[in-house]
Formats: C-alpha cells, structure tokens, sequence
C-alpha cells in the first residue's frame, strides 16, 4: 500500500483558506491522478478488507468523491449525508461543529436498517464534527458505526477523543498532518 | 445493459421539492442498493467505452455521486466544478440557469489541458444549464467536450437545444423522464 509521502504529493495546501488559520488541503491533485486515485481507493478498500459492513456513509460534499467509487470497488451500499434542504425525505439529522464553523447533516429516511453495520468516510478528519455526526445519525438509526475512514486525518486537533466519546471505533486515514 | 425502467424502480420522486412544479428525482435509492449502483456505473462506462476522453467533470455535489466511481472504473482523471467559494484556488468559471435558479461554477486552476478531451457528467439533465457551463469551461480551458453522460435525463425541456448551440456533442442517460 502507498504510504502517506506518497498521497501527500498530490494535495495541494493553500494557507488562510476558506478563513485565517486554516491549512487547506486541497484533493484535486489526487482526483486529476487517475493512477493516484486508483491507489487511493484501492487503498481505503484494503483498510476496509479487515471490516465487516454493509453500507458506507459518506459526507456532503467531498466526502462523495470518495464514498462512490470506494462503494462501487467494495460493493456496498452508499448512504450520504447531507446538507439541510437537500433531501426530499429527510430521516434522522445531526449537528456538529466544523473546524470553521457549525452545521447539521441529514439522511433520508430509510436509509438505513436496524442492525446495519456502517463504515463512515469523509475526506478530511479534523476536528471529528462531521464523523461524529454521521455516527449518531448511524445509531439513531438502530444501526452501529464500525470504522472510520478518510483520506486525511489531522491527529494533533483532538477528534478522535471526540469520536471515541461516542463509540470506540477504529479509525484509518492514508495521510496525516501532525502539528495542526 | 439495464433499461430505463430498471433503473426508475430505484429512483424516488417527490413532487413540488425543492419549489413547486419540480419533480424532484432522488437517487438515493439507487446509491443505497449495491448491485444497482454497480449496474449503474457499469452502462455509463459501456456508453463511453465508444468515446475517447482523458478525463471525466462532474458537478457540485449530486455529479459527484456519480463521477467518482466513473472515474475509478474507467481510469480517467476527475475534475470536480464547484460552487463558488469552495475552490483555494479557482480557475475558469462559468454561470448558468439551473431547473429552479441560478448558480455559478468554477474549476480549479489548471485543471484541464490544452487540448484534453472531456467527458461531462452530472446526475440529471434537464435545462442543459449545468451541463453548458461545464462545457464552456472545459472550451475557455483549451480542452473540448467530447460527450455529454447523465444517470437521469428530462428530454421535453430541451436542454440538447441549449447544448448543440455550443458544441454538437452526443449525450447519454440511463433514464429518461418525458413529458415534464
């Protein structure tokens, strides 16, 4: 499996964006790739290999331009959340706090069944805002959160504390930036 | 390859959402159903096995649903157009008429190519508002639309008028909706 080096080459970072103090990373290198794309999804799927699931819930927006093609490689249902507004039949929603900002997600109803098992994709793991609220709509939803998994994961910000006040779920990320 | 009618059995529609008069088509069904996003993916990228593109440009953010696995399937790069605000560092944009409103869309600077050629995808085809803005940026960026690929297409409120007056570039859906 390519290491993080490897990914880190294809995201672009551009400081103060979308506000002062935040680091953005910036996945359109990756997504331009396609032989990095192919790895990076095939990547996330071999983390996944270990897992026993039955649907990937994946976050709106850049959380799908993962969650899609990781569902077609494992063949798994894709549930997303989203936005408010977005969805004409809205099920469970939750809130969180971004790392700039607040906002709330939905599912639609139905989306999932009583005792599913959910893998929770984003692109991004920051502060653990959107993953947590993805994991509480999953129980909300009789249904249970069983990895985590992301493209980035920022591990020095605190969220897996956050998640793991919620369910003691594992969590993958291919590249980490420390000390931010 | 699947039909129309096999994939409208996993299609939702809600009338009058998200304004009065839309029929809003949900595919949430068909992301949630495994073997049907498989078949899916699987006739879009039979439909552009006949077409040579380097790469495939989806829309913010139900495009991406569709796009990221098509791009995985068929090894293509991805070039995601976004709304506005989203992008550290935008490129060419373009605005248009969407079904109910307006919007404007931009790509990441240097995205495409000097003469790449480009796939255009999204998730519905109806006014042709979306699909021509993708079209008009892949032209200011030197690179040309090849071909036009949507899960879902409204034929009667002629949208392919609106696309051949940029560039007479076939256009493919799995469904069709007539009569709206």
């Amino acid at each position: 499996m390519k290491d993080s080096k490897y990914f880190e080459q294809y995201i672009a970072t551009t400081p103060d964006f979308p506000k002062p103090g935040i680091m953005f990373r910036d996945i359109a290198p990756t997504l331009e790739n396609p032989e990095v794309f192919q790895n990076c999804i095939d990547a996330m799927a071999e983390i996944l290999e270990k897992f026993e699931f039955d649907k990937i819930m994946c976050a709106d927006a850049r959380g799908f331009l993962f969650g899609s093609a990781l569902a077609y490689k494992t063949k798994k249902g894709l549930v997303i959340a989203r936005k408010p507004g977005k969805l004409p039949r809205p099920g469970v929603s939750a809130s969180y706090n971004l790392e700039y900002g607040n906002n709330t997600l939905e599912i639609s109803e139905g989306s999932l069944k009583q005792g599913e098992k959910v893998a929770i994709l984003d692109d991004v793991f920051a502060t653990g805002g959107t993953c947590s609220a993805m994991m509480k709509m999953t129980l909300n939803s009789g249904a249970t959160p069983v990895v985590g998994i992301f493209y980035i994961s920022l591990p020095d910000i605190g969220g897996e504390k956050v998640i793991k006040s919620i369910v003691d779920m594992p969590c993958y990320s291919l590249v980490q930036y420390s000390g931010e």
